[in-house]
């Protein structure tokens, strides 16, 4: 039990899900990391409404996860690529599609493979001890406060 | 460009959102993970109206990533278990919480230590190639569709 030391206020979790942690906003990230990039193919991907997706479009712009460049097919429009922010939000989706895949299979099992560009193998995810260099469960994993969060007696 | 490859309805991370895509959701699971399991403790750490946990925790429960359980100090409540279909988003939660530390850290740092238990290293999140067994990063993974889910001639 974690009681009085637990600072909802500064969770990390928690302030990421202020930004990402909306469906339709988790999904447009998806779809850019799938490499979609223009207004009309996020909507058709996602059939989603077009007021709804400008505002996850703008929300991802202004928080910098994405990046607005003019393009003179759709001048109105506009394109969204993934800025590096955007883009390392991909192992959380991966830890996602993987959970997805296990638990919510299809009939015809993943709907998609994650392989090794070059290599073809399948790509894992795993949890790694910096220090001894094993892999680690998330069992082995603790997540203690960091002392400037502890307080004092607590 | 992916275009008319791209299955939604059979997209896991579609899938895995339409359990856990809500933040409130998540943060129950984060809490479960942390060792929170009384209907109490969650409602104090994410002040949450009891209406909305309730619905949240029976989703949980009815969905298998959590199990409740009696508990004789608070019959009509009981306490609520993770199962390891819960347990199972803990890498999801994980990747998360690294994104939300570099890129909405607090001025004292990351909240949370990821620490390998019983070495005191920290963990890190890898992805990893099954056969070649080099580390692998995003940009270097391939998401085909799977031979089932690929159309003929698409």
């Amino acid at each position: 039990m974690l009681g009085r030391d637990y600072p909802d206020q500064t969770c990390s979790i928690s302030r990421a899900l202020e930004v990402v942690g909306e469906r339709w906003t988790l999904l447009i990230l998806r779809d850019a990391l799938l490499g979609l990039s223009a207004f009309e193919e996020f909507r058709e991907s996602l059939g989603i409404a077009t007021n709804v997706l400008t505002a996850r479009l703008n929300l991802l712009c202004e928080e910098g996860l994405l990046v607005r460049v003019a393009d003179p097919e759709t001048p109105q429009r506009g394109r969204y690529l993934l800025a590096d922010k955007g883009r390392e939000i991909g192992p959380a989706l991966f830890a996602l599609m993987k959970w997805g895949d296990r638990h919510y299979p299809t009939r015809q099992g993943a709907p998609r493979l994650t392989l090794h560009a070059g290599c073809g193998g399948e790509v894992e995810q795993l949890l790694h001890c910096h220090l001894c260099g094993e892999q680690v469960t998330l069992d082995g994993v603790e997540l203690p406060l960091a002392p400037a969060f502890s307080r004092p007696g607590a």
